[in-house]
């Protein structure tokens, strides 16, 4: 086994430059120094936070989206999420993108945990929220943005995660946090 | 609820542009004609996928990582893992990676799912492995890749995921999916 003493991989940051500044994305050359001393590039997209939204209906279902994705060329079943505004307050940017996107408010809201989908070249976190009793308000798109929303079972959404119709992995990970707080061994 | 017909939210590609070429990164701004007609930019990172392994020991402990992550600037506890070669068979790359990073070799080998970490702004896939039968043969980092290999129990494992330690979403996907699995309700 190669369990070692616990070293110290920290790397300090010698200079940092905005590389490349698009349209959406903002990616930062970094020089560091190693923990042996030698120095090293790191390359990585900033990115503002975002928040992920788990809407629970009261029959137990869950509200998803379908939305077509450019990257992957292809439709997403997702839970509802959307990226952080400058100073914006995390539960009030969830509160925000689930009404927008889904049309429903929600009078209970319950922090789960913060996540990072994609440690090795964004900086991108997570922020989950549970969302309960959920009323319905009426949807309002951002211009542009094309997503339908639908209502799925739990045990549904856990069949589509299995039979690899939901890929998506804040939202796997997501319902099956869901899962296990529901299930009350979480 | 917003539930209507099911709409063809397909984007067709009219042109794309290498629009940043870094060490690591590469980012691609391509013009698409949406489903009404209209033109707009699509803006993401073009990356070459990933494999994730999950290497169970025979007392169903997992093997696991910890690796410091610059862009978040800190450690973070996770499954082995890494960037698929060019033509490179994704089951190969996984055993490779799994050698090189860990030390191990398995004699089992089974495919769990390829998920999407990032849909919104980079077309990475990751391939997961279930990887059994371990033997320790030794590790064998490339040159600049600080990390280190330990052994924890799967239950373990679910408390540093409840309690934030495990904060990295590929690999709490991967555990959760694993626990499943284990549990035969999958």
């Amino acid at each position: 086994m190669l369990k070692s003493s616990s070293s110290d991989f920290r790397e300090e940051q010698i200079s940092s430059q905005l590389a490349f500044e698009g349209r959406l994305l903002k990616v930062y050359l970094d020089q560091v120094k190693l923990p042996d001393g030698k120095l090293a590039l790191r390359e990585y997209v900033a990115h503002p936070g975002g928040v992920v939204i788990i809407p629970l209906l009261e029959n137990g279902d869950l509200v998803l989206e379908r939305q077509y994705r450019y990257p992957l060329s292809q439709d997403f079943y997702e839970l509802p999420a959307g990226k952080i505004n400058p100073n914006e307050d995390p539960l009030l940017c969830a509160q925000r993108e689930l009404l927008e996107e889904t049309g429903y408010i929600a009078a209970n809201w319950f922090y789960l945990a913060t996540l990072h989908p994609c440690i090795s070249y964004s900086n991108e976190k997570l922020v989950y929220y549970l969302a309960k009793e959920l009323t319905f308000k009426g949807a309002c798109l951002d211009d542009g943005e094309n997503l339908e929303t639908f209502v799925l079972t739990l045990k549904k959404s856990l069949e589509w995660i299995r039979t690899g119709k939901i890929t998506d992995t804040k939202t796997i990970s997501g319902i099956f946090w869901l899962e296990k707080l529901l299930r009350g061994d979480w």
